[in-house]
């Protein structure tokens, strides 16, 4: 059960609830977002929702039976806004576009890409600077001083930002450049990070872990939105299976489910879902056809050339043909019967 | 390397390449099949292929790397093109539909839905009167005494059939029959069934295997092509992993894959892929945009009293708007850059 | 419910169990195995089984809540026991050991086995003469020729011959060569094969498939008992899963699983489990901890000149140090507290 | 190739050896352990090792070829001892034991569990006091107050403490409580926390993750040595597969790979690894057989009622029995041949 409380409840009403929810052997969770305020009710017997309903302080109750409470759609049907200002927004039938190289490597590099995305009207930059590699001799990104030069081209290129945090001490000094953290497929169960990214107000991106089951998924976006982050977008990135004709198994499965059970915004990424750069085109537009709001590619000037992730990282060519045909099939989507 | 000889090559010429061929420690194996006569040769060394190529009695001659010859683009860039006769193929261009209930019930059943076919323009009707099971006391078919009534009235309205064959002593009785065999994801690798598929001159379509490697996948449709039955149609059904929020799934990462290694037809199966009723058409939708050929759905007049299959299985109306979508994806796909 | 009928239960009796069954709403299926008959009933509604227990030509009745019955150890808690004669069994306290090459290859290769079996008192000689290949070029075995030359000499030897039979059409010619029958990995769900194998009075040993659940692989069993068949192994020999450090990855979490669950003998597979042949006994050692009956390993006097299997398969020394530490190793279990 | 310097390498000497390194193509890192000071060189060329042998500072110059060197038993063949003091050490034939709750509930139970242990003559004591869960609604453990109660009691009782550690912000406060760092399955890949783990002067124990190969596991460790710990303890504790008639698949196939590997110690977690009670102890005796230096265990007074892990959770009885058997196993084993 998700109790919404009115913004001016008073600490009296809020424990007259809270006994009210206890007294039905319901445990409750108080969670303050930057938008609201929420006592979400675990528990299991029975009872007449409309009496919590007509409590004082009460705004809205809903009946959640999902283990992932905050993050389901059997309360919030709405799907999830991002406003990012400038016309700039994730949701409400935007289709959104993000792209950029796997890393930072320098300024001409970054001004390359921003040229890109101006031209294409795509108004999200990706691009690591923290790496996680599994080897420690592999090169690692170049931190905060790629941030430093990025974030101000990027800003007056007027385009967003998205970039990897690895660790809860990296937050502070990345939050003034970063439109959106990004939590990698080997962080998505680390609760540490994803509880002090729920306390920051900017968007994040949570991609799904080699081996994260959907409902493990939503409840690492649960820890978020429950620390007071409610802007969270999915992304599908591939899972791990026995198969080794690609780099990882993109599975396409979870974004009718997705959608199906949270009102958060998915996106896909088929460069690494799939990982060979001739194949990213086609699983790029199946994800956009399943259902994805849409979609995030490694693109880079001279993708030979490009410090990490080079099999699966698209020309500039090639990614322009890609993106223009992601809208035709979007367009295409949105006019089905 | 794949070496196609002349349809009169004589005995002589025959043995006189294969020493050719030997000689260069390849060993040469005969493939005769409806179509052609080929000798596929496998080994390591390297030669000047031209040298072969001018021996008497050799049509042409091709360079193939990868294990699975008969069945590479490597050798045959040209897609397979199976005909049915009456305007009804597969391949150049034709968006393939197959449909049908998962199990042959009555004659009501397969009356109402060739109907629907009808009214649509579905070419194929699938169904299955042996059905692998995984309990014994459960429904397994009606068996060729279905197959009887269910041929006569699909051949009246003008429809192909495509029905599972579980094993060698069924071939010979359904043959006359079915216009396709299947053959399903428990025996993708059942190689004596291959190998008399292979003999058989009627079209076969392949199931992948829930464990599968595309490679092992393309090494069942080698079995079949070197027995001689060159018409094979290669099915993604979904494949075996962690993820337990679907039956099984659903692999769309295999059709550009398979596409690029091989000449034959990819279709997609979304009902065993994803086994989610709701979630069957973006996954069909996804199937197309992906590159597949075509689509082989579950459908029933009444779903929840399917004899199998029920959870995953369309209405005639959500089958009709999929359809419909399916053919403007395709549509969609043929007209982008 | 599984009603062990009476030996001389009449056709009158058993129309009257069978009307008793079905008015509680089971469905009751007539099994008649080499050793008894029986009704086993699958229903939902309870009722009291002592009215079942008490009717003519009942012997004994069971309530087996399991959905794979007649293999379940809810109705039969003691092991199943094979004899073979010659103070050969499987079961009762017998440590099975089998070994052999992967392909039997000629006579003296069969043997020099035979003389490492007659040294070292195994019981059971393994060696394929039908070998499923992934690739059609492959050799796939010296078929019935094998066998025959083979089985002679196993018999002269007082060796028991377990091999692999691929299909229904093979049965009947190995059937009087063959002491116990083997369903390989790529079988297990081979339905029509397993129909066969019950109505043969031979054991079968029943291997689990690369991705083959444990409720399926006791399915499959089941479809072999309740055809008749009673004497069936159960094999461990690996699953498919993403680590490709191992040929397949041998999961013996299954024996103490599995043992639990039904009252069949289960062998393992290290061999073919791990696929290197300097791990194999390990394994062999480890799943004998684990609680299986026995092993069956691959050896050839010149592994490297195997014609398969060459990686994984023990030299007679390997050999000899592996069923040395085998017999320790089990004799130790059997002392633990 | 792993360069050993002098202890009293000089400033100049090691910029020569660096120079010569670089020349031949190779990048050095340096490492500095709490042991050692090494150069890591990577690179591709071939050349005379003995060149760099001789050079001044230089104690010893090992090739190693797999990607993870520092870690490799290339490098380092004897196995790694980790010394604790009171005759406590994990390696040199020491048969490692660790046993505690799940998580740490109180004084009462700390106290009970290190009777237990006392009794046992086992020297590690496991507990959570920092769990990860995967609903931010569950209990998440006692954090730095259980341990500070904890880790008096169990200095008292002689006993060690092996706790997990989620986020490089608990190191410090941890640090002195802590004997054995724990990283658990879900931080397998969290680089910065290896990285931070790699400053402390205290042993950590890395967990497989679910979804690692071995390759990313051992890279993993190579990060704790790189930074400069070299007391890393491996712990197998289950992946993550299709099957799901156990919580995870315990792989004892890592077992005999990762000792042929690498020269650090390996234990087996079989309470996670199978995660069902009754089937704890198979297991155990398994991994003990598949060469595993130690096994660590849930326990616990009365496992109903433990706040997390009750199903797979032993009582002091059931882990009595395992500990005296697992003692058996390991002694046979070290008799074996």
């Amino acid at each position: 059960m998700i109790i919404q409380l009115h913004d001016d409840c008073s600490t009296e009403h809020k424990a007259l609830i809270r006994q009210n929810v206890e007294v039905l052997n319901y445990s409750a969770n108080e969670v303050s977002t930057f938008h609201k305020n929420y006592l979400v009710c675990v528990g299991k017997s029975e009872f007449d929702i409309r009496n919590i309903g007509k409590l004082e302080g009460v705004e809205d109750v809903h009946r959640v039976t999902e283990a992932n409470k905050l993050v389901s759609r059997q309360w919030k049907v709405k799907p999830t806004v991002i406003e990012f200002g400038n016309g700039i927004k994730i949701g409400e039938g935007n289709f959104v576009l993000m792209a950029g190289p796997c890393s930072i490597e320098g300024k001409e590099q970054v001004s390359s890409t921003l040229d890109f995305l101006s031209e294409h009207k795509i108004p999200f930059m990706r691009g690591g600077v923290y790496k996680p590699r599994s080897s420690p001799y592999s090169f690692r990104g170049l931190g905060m001083d790629g941030l430093k030069f990025w974030a101000p081209m990027a800003r007056k290129a007027g385009k967003k930002i998205i970039t990897e945090v690895m660790q809860v001490s990296q937050i502070e000094a990345m939050l003034e450049y970063v439109d959106v953290f990004q939590v990698g497929a080997r962080n998505t169960q680390n609760f540490n990070l994803l509880d002090e990214l729920g306390k920051v107000n900017k968007p994040v991106m949570l991609k799904r872990g080699m081996s994260t089951t959907l409902n493990e998924f939503l409840a690492s976006a649960e820890y978020i939105f429950s620390n007071g982050n409610e802007q969270i977008i999915l992304c599908e990135r591939g899972i791990r299976t026995f198969e080794n004709a690609y780099r990882n198994t993109l599975d396409l499965n979870s974004i009718p489910v997705l959608k199906d059970k949270t009102h958060l915004q998915v996106i896909v990424d088929p460069s690494h879902g799939i990982g060979l750069r001739k194949h990213v085109e086609p699983m790029a537009l199946a994800g956009v056809m399943s259902g994805a709001d849409g979609i995030i590619i490694e693109i880079h000037e001279e993708p030979e050339k490009a410090f990490s992730d080079a099999d699966q990282t698209l020309s500039y060519k090639e990614a322009e043909k890609l993106v223009e045909n992601a809208r035709m099939t979007y367009e295409l989507r949105g006019g089905l019967k």
